[in-house]
């Protein structure tokens, strides 16, 4: 299985612009599965409730189709992260959707710093497979909390599709622990540029990548570059989750003593 | 308060030798908790239990009663691996010994590789207080499991001190990230040298260090330097769980959808 991401700077509240963008991109590579990051299309800073319900959709809305019909066209499953409206709720949700018509939505359950004014929780992780592969997704911050990833391992998960928005430093060198203490590839598609709206000024971080079983980094980027990049990776090594002959990272576990 | 480790390689089987090293250790630098590496007095390579056994010690043995009278002479506090003996049984052990001539002794909970053939596991985690700060100790390949530094953290550990003899490359960058996720110091007192004995030759990675919450490496030694090495933290910070003003590392924890 060949996995990849798209690493660039969305514009602003211009879904068509970033739209466009991605269909640009795909003329060098084609990997099964895309992932994209956060809010892919519509930028990630919004000054408030109000403004980001604008750009909301529900599922199956106008983003949506285009990404399905760019899916079956490519031949692309794509995931990405995209701002969802579910009655009078919103969310940062990320959806995978294949190019058989096939889609999952993971709604982020661990919302950063002024995401909880503006977004309801998610409250469920999950995994699904494709192309036989079983695949988990997580959106961004999530990745600070070892329970959810090994919630995610314990589900099944062989392969972490992580849509991000980073602003702090420390979480490409994080997902290479995660990676070791739960033998799963990750995904981290993270996006470049700056968003200066309202008074808070985010600087996103790049250096998207893709890490394997062991914490093996396979694949990163600059903090600047675009476009999409791509591995072959085989998923069934996740499945092994043996260190050496004595210890087994799952088996090896003391929920009789832990308290967590 | 001062903390700090003694990088050393010990000599296999040696424990008077041991001792000497680390009373010759003391003559530089003297901070309030000493951190020494996993089975620091008697070598790690043991052929089998019955070579183990014959170094062990139950509490309060000899080797206990040098470090007491070393921890009180020089008074600092002593945290350090050891060979344990209770009753039939052997245990990959710590002990944290104070100038007053308190004690607390750690049992390695996860076992790794051969060790499952030589040891009983340790079937508790648990902190104290010592010059205010709240301790929990940790031993070698305990690190792997996120659980284990989580569930001292909700203990109330602000300390964390890491015993180790590490044989792998991961660890010392890993723990950065278990500072991040749990905002705690973590001090991890590795070994150098080589022990090749009975088919097994383990390299041991040196590279001691100390990390302060958020992931802030306060100090990080070479793979084969030896001495001891301190530096200054305010275990109070610790206590501090909030990254910024929405989001708290322990409240923001979603236990109604983890399933580990």
């Amino acid at each position: 299985m060949r996995i990849g991401f798209y690493q660039f700077s969305p514009a602003f509240g211009d879904i068509e612009k970033n739209l466009e963008m991605l269909r640009g991109s795909f003329a060098k590579e084609l990997p099964h599965i895309l992932v994209l990051p956060e809010l892919a299309f519509t930028g990630y800073n919004f000054v408030n409730r109000e403004e980001a319900i604008k750009y909301a959709e529900e599922i199956p809305g106008p983003l949506f189709e285009e990404i399905r019909s760019l899916s079956k066209e490519k031949g692309v499953a794509i995931s990405t992260g995209f701002l969802e409206r579910v009655g009078d709720n919103i969310y940062n949700s990320a959806v995978f959707v294949s190019p058989e018509g096939d889609y999952y939505v993971y709604r982020k359950v661990h919302l950063f710093y002024k995401e909880k004014e503006i977004f309801s929780p998610g409250d469920r992780l999950f995994v699904f497979e494709y192309r036989d592969a079983k695949i988990g997704m997580l959106i961004c911050f999530d990745w600070i909390f070892p329970e959810a990833m090994r919630t995610l391992t314990l589900m099944g998960a062989e392969v972490i599709l992580h849509h991000a928005n980073l602003v702090l430093p420390f979480c490409q060198d994080a997902m290479i622990t995660r990676s070791i203490e739960n033998r799963v590839f990750i995904v981290t598609a993270n996006r470049t540029g700056v968003e200066d709206r309202g008074g808070e000024r985010y600087v996103f971080t790049g250096r998207s990548q893709v890490v394997a079983p062991g914490g093996k980094l396979l694949l990163r980027v600059g903090d600047e570059v675009t476009g999409v990049f791509s591995v072959d990776i085989d998923p069934d090594i996740a499945g092994d989750k043996n260190i050496n002959r004595f210890n087994h990272l799952i088996m090896d576990r003391r929920q009789d003593i832990y308290r967590c």
